[in-house]
């Protein structure tokens, strides 16, 4: 999905709700572990009651890879049930020399029809560059994540240049690709580097997470993200996939998302 | 396998030499592709062949991931097919939240029986800190990569206090674990950073990429990496794995990693 169709989708649906798709065996409800694929049945449930509310959903590669070649059946599955209409990503902050991170692009965007893949910054140029080739396709490179950690590196590393590592990311990375080809993951949970961000990357769409369970505000990452083409995709998952543990697991989603997508409205029409 | 084995197992064999398996469908001889798993048998017939000179196999999982769902079972396969006489590594680069990284552990130390992981660094410590609580298993964290990419942020970025980022990974990581559960990467392509590494990492393992098909030379890697427990493990994926294109690709990537181990048993002579 190109850029102009994705800000459309938005206009139109007056939502920027990306659902974090994070099947955990151990948190869903008990009557889906029976079904032969109970995490394909549990994502089926949770994007039928939430295409409305949503213009992306974002599985994390993590969930289904443990549980192993099952697993990855099960995201082959999901993101062919998604379908062309809404945006999808592949959270798997891959990275790698650059012919292998071809072949990890090759994965999510030729073996399966994601939109775009998350990627990790620190290998440089040659490990994102792959991933920017593909026409249509999308990198979301981490600059700041909503992770404690996140003051390990990003933070805490004070440069020469006066820059933290997450500013010098963000600039470097800004000349590898373009508006067109390329987002950053900004966590929700840190609203106040937002206006920082927004001076590096004025024009990228960013990839929000962090609202919800981890503790971010939707209000204060769109007073300091929001673009004039919108240039936000604010993900949730636990606040939506795990509103009910039981059999209305669904029903409770898409109540949770459509509560989400209301206060987006709200913004949107104050905004735009 | 723990490091008191690695270390034995090195010693025994007078090799510290890490095949890597990266089995590439455009490079792989012609007449195993009418195969049913053609990865699987191309690694068979590399692991058979070279069993006896080498201490450690390291699949890199895009090139399984690429081919989606099969890929995935070769991977499965090969990794049990290689059983517990060598060390294992899947060289997967992945790192997550806290909560997101435990899956990718689950999924390459229970799901599979992997010895180590390798890990990106960006997101800090609780990304790494998972794959740590393993008994007898390892995280291999990326300090300095044998990439062009590399200079973009591992080595360009200047600090304020006077180191470079790779620095500040490897001085900030050693803390998060321990020369019983944490490696570094440290591409063989740069060897005169290596001095430098030995000062923030002394009693660490390194695993070194990047001799061979990257240029890399084992001789400048042993002269200012090796510990008196030896410390190293050295990749060769492309010099072996294709050594030949033809019928008897097995045969030559058992000559190839031959002779490695003779170049690794002559250093080892010398220095211990």
């Amino acid at each position: 999905m190109n850029r102009q169709t994705l800000v459309a989708s938005i206009r139109e649906k007056k939502s920027f709700l990306c659902v974090g798709l994070d099947p955990d065996l151990e948190k869903m409800p008990e009557h889906l572990l029976a079904a032969e694929d109970p995490i394909f049945e549990f994502n089926k449930g949770i994007i039928d009651a939430t295409r409305p509310f949503a213009v992306a959903y974002k599985p994390n590669v993590a969930f289904y890879e443990s549980q192993g070649v099952k697993g990855w059946q099960a995201l082959e599955k999901t993101v062919n049930y998604i379908g062309k209409d809404h945006f999808t990503i592949a959270d798997a902050k891959r990275g790698d020399i650059g012919n292998t991170s071809r072949m990890y692009a090759k994965a999510f965007f030729e073996k399966m029809p994601f939109d775009a893949v998350t990627i990790a910054p620190y290998m440089g140029a040659d490990s994102v560059e792959p991933f920017l080739e593909f026409d249509g396709k999308w990198a979301i490179l981490l600059a700041l994540t909503s992770n404690k950690g996140a003051t390990d590196f990003q933070l805490n590393t004070q440069l020469e240049s006066g820059e933290k590592l997450y500013e010098t990311v963000l600039r470097t990375a800004s000349k590898w690709g373009n508006r067109e080809n390329l987002m950053f993951v900004v966590g929700a949970t840190r609203p106040e580097y937002l206006k920082q961000v927004r001076q590096l990357a004025p024009d990228n769409f960013l990839l929000v997470p962090g609202i919800g369970a981890q503790g971010g505000s939707l209000e204060s990452v769109a007073e300091f993200g929001l673009t004039k083409d919108i240039g936000l995709l604010v993900n949730s998952a636990r606040g939506i996939i795990y509103a009910s543990g039981g059999e209305d697991y669904a029903e409770a989603a898409g109540q949770a998302a459509s509560k989400i997508a209301d206060a987006m409205k709200a913004i949107l029409s104050r905004n735009h």
